[in-house]
Protein backbone atom coordinates (compact mmCIF):
# COMPACT_ATOMS: atom_id res chain seq x y z
CA UNK A 1 0.00 0.00 0.00
CA UNK A 2 1.30 3.73 -0.47
CA UNK A 3 0.16 6.63 1.73
CA UNK A 4 0.94 9.90 0.60
CA UNK A 5 1.49 12.57 3.76
CA UNK A 6 1.66 16.61 2.93
CA UNK A 7 4.18 18.77 4.31
CA UNK A 8 3.48 21.58 2.98
CA UNK A 9 1.01 22.88 -0.11
CA UNK A 10 1.06 27.19 -0.36
CA UNK A 11 2.11 28.60 -3.08
CA UNK A 12 4.93 31.36 -3.24
CA UNK A 13 5.35 33.08 -0.10
CA UNK A 14 4.72 31.02 3.10
CA UNK A 15 1.35 32.37 5.01
CA UNK A 16 -1.51 31.76 7.07
CA UNK A 17 0.69 29.24 8.61
CA UNK A 18 1.13 27.14 5.61
CA UNK A 19 3.89 26.31 4.22
CA UNK A 20 5.87 25.61 0.69
CA UNK A 21 5.12 22.34 -1.11
CA UNK A 22 6.71 19.00 -0.41
CA UNK A 23 5.13 15.65 0.19
CA UNK A 24 6.21 12.03 0.71
CA UNK A 25 5.07 9.13 -1.04
CA UNK A 26 5.74 5.80 1.12
CA UNK A 27 5.75 2.10 1.32
CA UNK A 28 6.70 -0.05 3.37
CA UNK A 29 10.55 0.01 2.43
CA UNK A 30 10.80 3.77 1.25
CA UNK A 31 10.17 7.27 1.27
CA UNK A 32 10.25 9.17 -1.53
CA UNK A 33 9.68 12.63 -1.59
CA UNK A 34 8.24 15.21 -3.50
CA UNK A 35 9.52 18.98 -3.93
CA UNK A 36 10.95 20.08 -0.85
CA UNK A 37 9.80 23.97 0.07
CA UNK A 38 11.74 25.78 2.58
CA UNK A 39 11.18 24.06 5.98
CA UNK A 40 10.56 20.81 4.50
CA UNK A 41 12.96 19.18 7.28
CA UNK A 42 11.24 20.50 10.19
CA UNK A 43 7.78 19.83 8.76
CA UNK A 44 9.47 16.15 8.53
CA UNK A 45 10.22 15.75 12.45
CA UNK A 46 6.78 17.25 12.70
CA UNK A 47 4.70 14.41 11.29
CA UNK A 48 7.45 11.60 12.60
CA UNK A 49 8.83 10.94 9.12
CA UNK A 50 12.34 10.21 9.65
CA UNK A 51 14.88 11.75 7.29
CA UNK A 52 17.17 8.47 7.01
CA UNK A 53 14.62 6.43 5.39
CA UNK A 54 14.00 8.94 2.55
CA UNK A 55 16.00 7.01 -0.58
CA UNK A 56 14.99 9.41 -3.60
CA UNK A 57 14.17 13.12 -3.74
CA UNK A 58 12.31 14.57 -6.83
CA UNK A 59 12.16 18.39 -7.67
CA UNK A 60 9.73 19.37 -10.50
CA UNK A 61 10.82 22.52 -10.78
CA UNK A 62 13.48 25.75 -9.58
CA UNK A 63 11.20 28.29 -8.40
CA UNK A 64 12.14 28.43 -4.82
CA UNK A 65 8.88 27.83 -3.04
CA UNK A 66 9.19 23.93 -4.49
CA UNK A 67 13.00 23.39 -3.35
CA UNK A 68 14.59 26.30 -0.77
CA UNK A 69 14.60 23.76 1.73
CA UNK A 70 16.39 20.82 0.03
CA UNK A 71 20.24 22.35 1.14
CA UNK A 72 19.23 22.45 4.61
CA UNK A 73 17.70 18.89 4.53
CA UNK A 74 21.12 17.16 2.71
CA UNK A 75 23.19 19.09 5.10
CA UNK A 76 21.20 17.76 7.86
CA UNK A 77 21.16 14.55 6.93
CA UNK A 78 25.07 14.56 6.33
CA UNK A 79 25.32 16.22 9.99
CA UNK A 80 23.49 12.96 11.33
CA UNK A 81 25.73 10.74 9.95
CA UNK A 82 23.51 9.19 6.72
CA UNK A 83 25.83 7.13 4.60
CA UNK A 84 23.08 5.10 2.04
CA UNK A 85 23.38 6.51 -1.60
CA UNK A 86 20.55 9.23 -2.52
CA UNK A 87 18.72 9.69 -5.54
CA UNK A 88 18.13 12.91 -6.51
CA UNK A 89 16.14 14.22 -9.88
CA UNK A 90 15.21 17.29 -10.70
CA UNK A 91 16.28 19.97 -13.34
CA UNK A 92 20.06 19.89 -14.48
CA UNK A 93 20.89 23.18 -12.73
CA UNK A 94 19.86 22.16 -9.43
CA UNK A 95 23.33 20.01 -8.58
CA UNK A 96 25.12 23.26 -9.74
CA UNK A 97 23.28 25.04 -7.05
CA UNK A 98 24.07 22.37 -4.36
CA UNK A 99 27.29 21.94 -5.22
CA UNK A 100 28.18 25.81 -5.05
CA UNK A 101 26.63 26.04 -1.34
CA UNK A 102 28.53 22.74 -0.40
CA UNK A 103 31.93 24.37 -1.59
CA UNK A 104 31.06 27.64 0.05
CA UNK A 105 30.77 25.59 3.24
CA UNK A 106 33.76 23.79 2.72
CA UNK A 107 31.38 20.51 3.13
CA UNK A 108 31.69 16.93 1.71
CA UNK A 109 29.29 15.11 2.47
CA UNK A 110 29.49 11.65 4.01
CA UNK A 111 27.02 9.84 1.87
CA UNK A 112 26.66 10.26 -2.32
CA UNK A 113 24.47 11.78 -4.08
CA UNK A 114 23.13 10.15 -7.34
CA UNK A 115 22.23 13.03 -9.07
CA UNK A 116 19.47 12.14 -12.26
CA UNK A 117 18.87 15.27 -14.56
CA UNK A 118 15.60 15.55 -16.12
CA UNK A 119 15.38 15.84 -19.84
CA UNK A 120 13.59 13.14 -21.55
CA UNK A 121 9.37 12.11 -20.56
CA UNK A 122 9.61 8.71 -19.70
CA UNK A 123 10.70 6.30 -16.89
CA UNK A 124 13.31 7.67 -14.66
CA UNK A 125 13.60 5.42 -11.66
CA UNK A 126 12.66 1.92 -11.58
CA UNK A 127 12.54 -0.22 -7.88
CA UNK A 128 11.41 -3.70 -7.19
CA UNK A 129 8.31 -2.23 -6.22
CA UNK A 130 8.02 1.13 -7.99
CA UNK A 131 8.50 2.43 -11.21
CA UNK A 132 8.44 6.49 -11.05
CA UNK A 133 7.98 8.25 -14.35
CA UNK A 134 8.73 11.96 -15.32
CA UNK A 135 6.41 13.91 -17.68
CA UNK A 136 6.48 17.79 -18.92
CA UNK A 137 4.02 19.97 -17.49
CA UNK A 138 3.33 24.06 -18.57
CA UNK A 139 4.65 26.41 -16.17
CA UNK A 140 6.96 29.93 -16.46
CA UNK A 141 9.87 27.83 -16.45
CA UNK A 142 10.98 23.74 -16.98
CA UNK A 143 8.30 22.06 -14.85
CA UNK A 144 8.01 18.21 -15.12
CA UNK A 145 5.42 15.75 -13.05
CA UNK A 146 5.98 12.37 -11.98
CA UNK A 147 3.42 9.15 -11.59
CA UNK A 148 4.77 6.73 -9.15
CA UNK A 149 3.37 3.30 -10.27
CA UNK A 150 3.17 0.24 -7.88
CA UNK A 151 4.48 -3.00 -9.45
CA UNK A 152 2.10 -5.30 -9.86
CA UNK A 153 2.21 -7.68 -6.36
CA UNK A 154 3.11 -10.81 -6.05
CA UNK A 155 0.01 -13.79 -4.65
CA UNK A 156 0.31 -14.10 -1.47
CA UNK A 157 1.25 -17.88 -0.83
CA UNK A 158 -0.32 -20.17 2.13
CA UNK A 159 2.40 -22.32 3.39
CA UNK A 160 0.52 -24.52 5.56
CA UNK A 161 -1.56 -25.50 2.13
CA UNK A 162 1.05 -25.46 -0.37
CA UNK A 163 3.54 -28.08 1.80
CA UNK A 164 -0.13 -30.21 2.68
CA UNK A 165 0.46 -30.36 -1.59
CA UNK A 166 4.17 -30.97 -1.10
CA UNK A 167 4.76 -27.99 -3.15
CA UNK A 168 8.67 -27.89 -3.42
CA UNK A 169 10.02 -24.13 -2.51
CA UNK A 170 11.22 -23.91 -5.60
CA UNK A 171 8.42 -23.69 -6.88
CA UNK A 172 7.07 -20.47 -4.98
CA UNK A 173 7.69 -17.89 -7.37
CA UNK A 174 6.01 -19.05 -9.61
CA UNK A 175 3.24 -19.77 -7.38
CA UNK A 176 3.39 -15.94 -6.64
CA UNK A 177 3.41 -15.64 -10.39
CA UNK A 178 -0.25 -17.28 -10.67
CA UNK A 179 1.05 -20.71 -12.38
CA UNK A 180 -0.81 -23.79 -11.33
CA UNK A 181 1.07 -26.76 -10.18
CA UNK A 182 1.40 -30.31 -11.45
CA UNK A 183 2.62 -32.84 -9.02
CA UNK A 184 4.31 -36.34 -9.46
CA UNK A 185 1.02 -38.05 -10.07
CA UNK A 186 -0.25 -35.71 -12.89
CA UNK A 187 -2.71 -33.69 -10.64
CA UNK A 188 -3.09 -30.07 -11.25
CA UNK A 189 -2.98 -28.28 -8.18
CA UNK A 190 -5.28 -24.92 -9.08
CA UNK A 191 -3.17 -21.90 -7.85
CA UNK A 192 -5.67 -20.58 -6.28
CA UNK A 193 -5.77 -23.61 -3.56
CA UNK A 194 -2.31 -22.60 -2.28
CA UNK A 195 -2.63 -18.85 -3.03
CA UNK A 196 -4.36 -15.80 -2.46
CA UNK A 197 -4.65 -12.50 -4.31
CA UNK A 198 -2.30 -10.06 -4.43
CA UNK A 199 -3.50 -6.09 -3.31
CA UNK A 200 -3.92 -4.33 -6.38
CA UNK A 201 -0.58 -2.07 -7.59
CA UNK A 202 -1.75 1.68 -7.18
CA UNK A 203 -0.69 4.91 -8.68
CA UNK A 204 -0.18 8.67 -8.23
CA UNK A 205 0.21 11.23 -10.27
CA UNK A 206 1.76 14.44 -9.19
CA UNK A 207 0.84 17.25 -11.52
CA UNK A 208 3.53 20.06 -10.04
CA UNK A 209 2.67 23.38 -11.30
CA UNK A 210 0.93 24.20 -14.59
CA UNK A 211 -1.37 26.07 -16.82
CA UNK A 212 -4.38 24.10 -18.08
CA UNK A 213 -3.58 21.88 -20.30
CA UNK A 214 -6.29 19.19 -21.06
CA UNK A 215 -2.81 17.04 -22.35
CA UNK A 216 -1.77 15.99 -18.95
CA UNK A 217 -5.53 13.79 -18.51
CA UNK A 218 -4.27 11.39 -21.36
CA UNK A 219 -0.57 11.22 -19.49
CA UNK A 220 -2.09 10.92 -15.65
CA UNK A 221 -5.30 8.87 -17.27
CA UNK A 222 -6.69 6.37 -14.63
CA UNK A 223 -4.22 6.75 -11.52
CA UNK A 224 -5.66 6.13 -8.10
CA UNK A 225 -4.62 9.40 -7.00
CA UNK A 226 -3.93 12.63 -8.67
CA UNK A 227 -2.50 15.65 -7.24
CA UNK A 228 -3.40 18.92 -9.36
CA UNK A 229 -2.43 22.43 -8.21
CA UNK A 230 -5.24 25.18 -7.97
CA UNK A 231 -3.24 28.48 -7.34
CA UNK A 232 -6.70 29.97 -7.73
CA UNK A 233 -10.47 29.91 -7.02
CA UNK A 234 -12.49 29.79 -10.29
CA UNK A 235 -13.24 33.57 -10.72
CA UNK A 236 -9.59 33.91 -11.34
CA UNK A 237 -9.24 31.95 -14.72
CA UNK A 238 -7.30 34.71 -16.62
CA UNK A 239 -4.74 35.67 -13.78
CA UNK A 240 -3.86 31.61 -13.84
CA UNK A 241 -3.50 31.96 -17.22
CA UNK A 242 -1.32 34.69 -17.62
CA UNK A 243 1.27 33.12 -14.08
CA UNK A 244 1.10 29.49 -15.32
CA UNK A 245 -1.38 28.50 -13.06
CA UNK A 246 -4.49 26.91 -12.72
CA UNK A 247 -7.85 27.20 -10.87
CA UNK A 248 -9.85 24.63 -8.90
CA UNK A 249 -12.22 23.76 -11.86
CA UNK A 250 -9.70 23.50 -14.12
CA UNK A 251 -8.15 21.44 -11.75
CA UNK A 252 -11.16 18.83 -11.21
CA UNK A 253 -11.45 19.25 -15.08
CA UNK A 254 -8.57 17.06 -15.65
CA UNK A 255 -9.47 14.59 -12.70
CA UNK A 256 -12.97 14.26 -14.70
CA UNK A 257 -11.11 13.94 -18.17
CA UNK A 258 -8.02 11.59 -17.00
CA UNK A 259 -11.36 9.41 -14.89
CA UNK A 260 -8.91 9.15 -11.84
CA UNK A 261 -10.17 7.54 -9.06
CA UNK A 262 -9.36 10.24 -6.51
CA UNK A 263 -8.10 14.05 -6.44
CA UNK A 264 -6.47 16.15 -4.11
CA UNK A 265 -5.61 20.00 -4.82
CA UNK A 266 -2.88 22.76 -3.58
CA UNK A 267 -0.89 25.01 -4.26
CA UNK A 268 -2.87 27.67 -2.55
CA UNK A 269 -2.48 31.43 -3.47
CA UNK A 270 -0.99 33.25 -0.20
CA UNK A 271 -3.90 35.88 -1.49
CA UNK A 272 -6.60 33.08 0.33
CA UNK A 273 -6.99 33.02 4.02
CA UNK A 274 -9.68 30.63 4.06
CA UNK A 275 -9.52 27.24 2.13
CA UNK A 276 -13.43 25.95 2.28
CA UNK A 277 -14.10 27.82 -1.11
CA UNK A 278 -11.33 25.73 -3.22
CA UNK A 279 -13.19 22.09 -2.00
CA UNK A 280 -16.64 23.34 -2.67
CA UNK A 281 -15.51 24.75 -6.32
CA UNK A 282 -13.76 21.87 -6.77
CA UNK A 283 -16.23 19.57 -6.11
CA UNK A 284 -18.91 21.09 -8.53
CA UNK A 285 -16.66 19.35 -11.04
CA UNK A 286 -15.07 16.29 -9.46
CA UNK A 287 -16.34 14.85 -6.33
CA UNK A 288 -14.06 12.76 -5.01
CA UNK A 289 -11.99 15.97 -4.04
CA UNK A 290 -10.02 16.63 -1.00
CA UNK A 291 -7.72 19.61 -0.35
CA UNK A 292 -3.77 18.77 0.41
CA UNK A 293 -3.59 20.26 3.63
CA UNK A 294 -0.22 20.01 5.67
CA UNK A 295 -0.59 17.02 8.14
CA UNK A 296 -3.02 15.28 5.80
CA UNK A 297 -2.08 11.24 5.52
CA UNK A 298 -3.85 9.81 1.76
CA UNK A 299 -3.82 6.12 1.71
CA UNK A 300 -3.73 4.90 -2.05
CA UNK B 1 16.95 52.67 21.88
CA UNK B 2 18.15 49.55 20.37
CA UNK B 3 16.16 46.49 20.77
CA UNK B 4 17.51 42.93 19.66
CA UNK B 5 14.60 40.34 18.95
CA UNK B 6 16.05 36.56 18.49
CA UNK B 7 14.35 34.89 15.62
CA UNK B 8 16.49 31.30 16.37
CA UNK B 9 19.36 30.42 18.05
CA UNK B 10 20.04 26.53 17.81
CA UNK B 11 23.37 25.40 15.56
CA UNK B 12 23.66 23.00 12.55
CA UNK B 13 20.39 21.08 12.74
CA UNK B 14 16.93 22.15 13.86
CA UNK B 15 15.81 20.48 16.86
CA UNK B 16 13.96 20.03 19.67
CA UNK B 17 11.29 22.91 18.27
CA UNK B 18 14.52 25.60 17.77
CA UNK B 19 15.40 26.98 14.89
CA UNK B 20 18.72 28.06 13.29
CA UNK B 21 20.58 31.37 13.88
CA UNK B 22 18.71 34.50 12.74
CA UNK B 23 18.09 37.62 15.11
CA UNK B 24 16.95 41.38 14.37
CA UNK B 25 18.21 44.69 15.70
CA UNK B 26 16.00 47.98 15.94
CA UNK B 27 16.07 50.39 16.33
CA UNK B 28 12.57 53.28 15.35
CA UNK B 29 13.37 53.11 11.83
CA UNK B 30 15.43 50.56 10.70
CA UNK B 31 15.92 46.87 11.07
CA UNK B 32 19.03 44.84 10.75
CA UNK B 33 18.70 41.16 10.46
CA UNK B 34 21.48 39.55 11.52
CA UNK B 35 22.05 35.98 10.20
CA UNK B 36 19.06 33.93 8.39
CA UNK B 37 18.95 30.24 9.13
CA UNK B 38 16.24 28.33 7.17
CA UNK B 39 12.75 29.43 8.11
CA UNK B 40 14.09 32.90 9.27
CA UNK B 41 11.01 34.41 6.85
CA UNK B 42 8.49 32.63 9.00
CA UNK B 43 9.76 33.45 12.37
CA UNK B 44 9.50 36.81 11.66
CA UNK B 45 6.31 36.74 10.76
CA UNK B 46 5.80 34.83 13.82
CA UNK B 47 7.28 37.83 16.00
CA UNK B 48 5.95 40.45 14.01
CA UNK B 49 8.51 41.97 12.40
CA UNK B 50 7.63 43.49 8.96
CA UNK B 51 9.87 42.22 6.02
CA UNK B 52 9.59 45.73 4.50
CA UNK B 53 11.35 47.16 7.81
CA UNK B 54 14.98 45.53 6.71
CA UNK B 55 17.34 47.35 5.50
CA UNK B 56 20.23 45.93 5.82
CA UNK B 57 21.53 42.19 6.13
CA UNK B 58 24.38 41.00 7.54
CA UNK B 59 25.93 37.34 7.09
CA UNK B 60 28.26 35.95 8.76
CA UNK B 61 29.54 33.32 7.46
CA UNK B 62 28.54 30.50 4.88
CA UNK B 63 27.87 27.47 6.87
CA UNK B 64 24.08 26.63 6.10
CA UNK B 65 22.29 27.09 9.72
CA UNK B 66 23.36 31.12 9.31
CA UNK B 67 22.11 31.55 5.95
CA UNK B 68 19.97 28.73 3.78
CA UNK B 69 17.12 30.87 4.77
CA UNK B 70 18.23 33.92 3.45
CA UNK B 71 17.23 33.10 -0.91
CA UNK B 72 13.75 33.01 0.51
CA UNK B 73 13.17 35.96 2.07
CA UNK B 74 14.98 37.28 -0.81
CA UNK B 75 12.65 36.31 -3.16
CA UNK B 76 9.22 36.77 -0.56
CA UNK B 77 10.32 40.40 -0.23
CA UNK B 78 10.32 40.45 -3.88
CA UNK B 79 7.08 38.70 -4.43
CA UNK B 80 5.17 41.44 -2.00
CA UNK B 81 6.52 43.97 -4.23
CA UNK B 82 9.69 45.37 -2.51
CA UNK B 83 11.46 48.55 -4.43
CA UNK B 84 13.62 50.18 -1.57
CA UNK B 85 17.13 48.49 -2.03
CA UNK B 86 18.60 46.30 0.45
CA UNK B 87 21.99 46.30 1.93
CA UNK B 88 23.72 42.29 2.03
CA UNK B 89 27.10 42.11 3.82
CA UNK B 90 28.56 38.55 3.75
CA UNK B 91 31.43 36.71 1.89
CA UNK B 92 32.30 37.39 -1.49
CA UNK B 93 30.88 34.00 -2.57
CA UNK B 94 27.00 35.01 -1.03
CA UNK B 95 26.29 36.73 -4.34
CA UNK B 96 26.79 33.72 -6.85
CA UNK B 97 24.53 31.15 -4.87
CA UNK B 98 22.17 34.22 -4.77
CA UNK B 99 22.60 34.95 -8.38
CA UNK B 100 22.79 31.27 -9.20
CA UNK B 101 19.25 30.45 -8.00
CA UNK B 102 17.99 33.65 -8.80
CA UNK B 103 18.80 33.02 -12.80
CA UNK B 104 17.44 29.45 -12.19
CA UNK B 105 14.01 30.65 -11.15
CA UNK B 106 14.19 33.30 -14.29
CA UNK B 107 13.38 35.81 -11.57
CA UNK B 108 14.48 39.46 -11.90
CA UNK B 109 13.99 41.45 -8.48
CA UNK B 110 11.83 44.69 -8.66
CA UNK B 111 14.57 45.86 -5.85
CA UNK B 112 18.39 46.32 -6.00
CA UNK B 113 20.55 44.33 -4.06
CA UNK B 114 23.49 46.64 -2.97
CA UNK B 115 25.92 43.65 -2.38
CA UNK B 116 28.76 44.50 0.21
CA UNK B 117 32.26 41.60 0.23
CA UNK B 118 33.12 41.22 3.82
CA UNK B 119 37.23 41.67 3.81
CA UNK B 120 38.86 43.82 5.55
CA UNK B 121 38.20 44.73 9.36
CA UNK B 122 36.57 48.08 10.02
CA UNK B 123 33.80 49.96 9.88
CA UNK B 124 31.09 48.25 6.74
CA UNK B 125 27.84 50.69 6.92
CA UNK B 126 27.54 54.16 8.48
CA UNK B 127 23.66 55.58 8.47
CA UNK B 128 22.69 58.59 10.48
CA UNK B 129 21.96 56.42 13.45
CA UNK B 130 23.83 53.24 13.62
CA UNK B 131 27.93 52.49 12.26
CA UNK B 132 28.36 48.62 11.95
CA UNK B 133 31.46 47.48 11.77
CA UNK B 134 32.79 44.12 11.08
CA UNK B 135 35.75 41.72 12.99
CA UNK B 136 37.11 38.31 12.32
CA UNK B 137 36.17 35.23 14.46
CA UNK B 138 38.10 32.04 14.36
CA UNK B 139 35.85 29.31 12.81
CA UNK B 140 36.41 26.16 10.45
CA UNK B 141 35.53 28.89 7.16
CA UNK B 142 35.71 32.70 7.23
CA UNK B 143 33.59 34.22 9.62
CA UNK B 144 33.21 37.57 10.57
CA UNK B 145 31.35 39.20 13.83
CA UNK B 146 29.69 42.08 13.73
CA UNK B 147 29.78 45.52 16.30
CA UNK B 148 26.64 48.00 16.05
CA UNK B 149 27.06 51.30 17.62
CA UNK B 150 24.37 53.99 17.55
CA UNK B 151 26.05 57.43 17.40
CA UNK B 152 25.86 59.97 19.97
CA UNK B 153 22.21 61.30 20.31
CA UNK B 154 22.21 65.05 20.21
CA UNK B 155 20.59 66.82 23.25
CA UNK B 156 16.97 66.88 23.10
CA UNK B 157 15.81 70.93 23.26
CA UNK B 158 12.94 72.37 25.03
CA UNK B 159 10.59 74.91 22.32
CA UNK B 160 8.90 76.61 25.01
CA UNK B 161 12.09 77.59 26.77
CA UNK B 162 13.92 78.50 23.55
CA UNK B 163 11.50 80.61 22.45
CA UNK B 164 10.98 82.06 25.87
CA UNK B 165 15.19 82.99 25.43
CA UNK B 166 14.44 84.54 22.15
CA UNK B 167 17.03 81.79 20.50
CA UNK B 168 16.37 81.18 16.70
CA UNK B 169 15.77 77.83 15.16
CA UNK B 170 18.72 78.68 12.91
CA UNK B 171 20.77 77.77 16.17
CA UNK B 172 18.95 74.74 17.28
CA UNK B 173 21.64 72.27 15.84
CA UNK B 174 24.48 73.88 17.63
CA UNK B 175 22.06 73.75 20.59
CA UNK B 176 21.48 69.64 19.88
CA UNK B 177 25.55 69.74 20.34
CA UNK B 178 25.47 71.25 23.45
CA UNK B 179 26.31 75.01 22.69
CA UNK B 180 25.56 77.53 24.99
CA UNK B 181 23.77 80.95 23.30
CA UNK B 182 24.80 84.29 23.77
CA UNK B 183 21.87 87.06 22.79
CA UNK B 184 21.98 90.29 21.78
CA UNK B 185 22.23 91.69 25.08
CA UNK B 186 25.71 89.96 25.44
CA UNK B 187 24.28 87.52 27.96
CA UNK B 188 24.99 83.76 28.29
CA UNK B 189 21.81 81.25 28.30
CA UNK B 190 23.52 78.15 29.31
CA UNK B 191 22.49 75.04 27.18
CA UNK B 192 21.29 72.97 30.16
CA UNK B 193 18.75 75.71 30.61
CA UNK B 194 17.03 75.14 26.90
CA UNK B 195 17.98 71.35 26.48
CA UNK B 196 17.99 68.22 28.38
CA UNK B 197 20.65 65.31 28.46
CA UNK B 198 20.46 63.10 25.28
CA UNK B 199 19.87 58.89 26.06
CA UNK B 200 23.29 57.30 25.67
CA UNK B 201 24.34 55.91 23.03
CA UNK B 202 24.30 52.18 23.09
CA UNK B 203 26.45 49.23 21.40
CA UNK B 204 25.81 45.37 20.28
CA UNK B 205 28.24 43.00 19.53
CA UNK B 206 27.41 39.78 17.66
CA UNK B 207 29.93 37.24 17.26
CA UNK B 208 29.07 34.48 15.38
CA UNK B 209 30.56 30.97 15.44
CA UNK B 210 33.98 30.85 16.83
CA UNK B 211 36.78 29.12 18.86
CA UNK B 212 37.75 30.59 21.78
CA UNK B 213 39.80 33.66 21.25
CA UNK B 214 40.36 36.41 23.96
CA UNK B 215 41.41 38.66 21.28
CA UNK B 216 37.73 38.76 21.13
CA UNK B 217 37.77 40.83 24.29
CA UNK B 218 39.88 43.26 23.27
CA UNK B 219 37.84 44.36 19.87
CA UNK B 220 34.38 44.18 21.84
CA UNK B 221 35.52 45.73 24.66
CA UNK B 222 32.99 47.57 26.81
CA UNK B 223 29.42 46.91 24.67
CA UNK B 224 26.28 47.23 26.10
CA UNK B 225 25.39 43.58 25.13
CA UNK B 226 27.46 41.10 23.78
CA UNK B 227 26.11 38.03 21.64
CA UNK B 228 28.61 35.05 21.81
CA UNK B 229 28.30 31.47 21.06
CA UNK B 230 28.36 28.77 23.54
CA UNK B 231 27.22 25.37 21.58
CA UNK B 232 28.61 23.53 24.52
CA UNK B 233 28.79 23.03 27.99
CA UNK B 234 31.82 23.46 29.92
CA UNK B 235 33.03 19.51 29.90
CA UNK B 236 32.97 19.74 26.42
CA UNK B 237 35.53 22.35 25.71
CA UNK B 238 37.96 19.59 23.73
CA UNK B 239 35.37 18.93 21.52
CA UNK B 240 34.79 22.83 20.76
CA UNK B 241 37.89 23.76 20.17
CA UNK B 242 38.45 20.75 17.28
CA UNK B 243 34.85 21.96 15.60
CA UNK B 244 35.95 25.91 16.22
CA UNK B 245 33.09 26.40 18.67
CA UNK B 246 32.99 27.60 22.50
CA UNK B 247 31.51 26.73 25.51
CA UNK B 248 29.62 28.15 28.30
CA UNK B 249 32.60 29.54 30.55
CA UNK B 250 34.63 30.67 27.55
CA UNK B 251 31.58 32.86 26.22
CA UNK B 252 31.42 33.96 29.67
CA UNK B 253 35.23 34.79 29.92
CA UNK B 254 35.07 36.73 26.82
CA UNK B 255 32.33 38.91 28.66
CA UNK B 256 34.03 38.99 31.92
CA UNK B 257 37.60 39.88 30.30
CA UNK B 258 35.66 42.73 27.75
CA UNK B 259 33.97 43.75 31.15
CA UNK B 260 30.61 44.38 29.09
CA UNK B 261 27.55 44.92 30.30
CA UNK B 262 25.48 42.33 29.70
CA UNK B 263 26.17 38.51 28.09
CA UNK B 264 23.45 36.53 25.87
CA UNK B 265 24.75 32.85 24.29
CA UNK B 266 23.11 30.84 21.81
CA UNK B 267 23.94 28.43 19.03
CA UNK B 268 22.93 25.63 21.37
CA UNK B 269 24.46 22.04 20.01
CA UNK B 270 21.07 20.03 18.53
CA UNK B 271 22.71 17.37 21.33
CA UNK B 272 21.15 19.22 24.27
CA UNK B 273 17.18 18.66 24.75
CA UNK B 274 17.02 20.81 27.93
CA UNK B 275 19.15 24.69 28.37
CA UNK B 276 19.09 24.94 31.75
CA UNK B 277 22.38 24.28 32.31
CA UNK B 278 24.10 26.62 30.03
CA UNK B 279 22.48 29.72 32.10
CA UNK B 280 24.11 27.91 35.44
CA UNK B 281 27.42 27.59 33.82
CA UNK B 282 27.77 30.73 32.07
CA UNK B 283 26.48 32.87 35.19
CA UNK B 284 29.35 30.89 37.11
CA UNK B 285 31.69 32.87 35.21
CA UNK B 286 30.02 36.01 34.34
CA UNK B 287 26.49 36.84 36.45
CA UNK B 288 24.79 39.38 34.12
CA UNK B 289 23.65 36.92 31.22
CA UNK B 290 20.74 35.35 29.19
CA UNK B 291 20.07 32.61 27.01
CA UNK B 292 19.47 33.90 23.35
CA UNK B 293 16.17 32.26 23.55
CA UNK B 294 13.51 32.65 19.94
CA UNK B 295 11.01 34.81 20.52
CA UNK B 296 12.92 37.00 23.27
CA UNK B 297 13.60 40.76 22.77
CA UNK B 298 16.30 42.00 24.45
CA UNK B 299 16.35 46.27 25.05
CA UNK B 300 19.70 47.51 24.84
Amino acid sequence: MLSLTILGSNSAIPAHGRNPTAQVLQNQDDCYLIDCGEGTQLQLARYKIKRSKISHIFISHLHGDHYFGLIGLLTSMGLIGRVAPLHLHGPALLIDIINLQLKAADTKLPYEINFHPLGEEGVISDDKKIRVECFKVNHRIDCWGFIFREKKNPRSIDPVRAKAYEIPASYYEALQKGADYTNKKGTIIPNSEVTSAASSAKSYAYCADTIYNEQIATIVKEVDLLYHEATYLKDLEQRAADRYHSTTHQAARIANLAEVKKLIIGHFSSKYDELDSFLTEAREVFDNCELALEGTCFKI
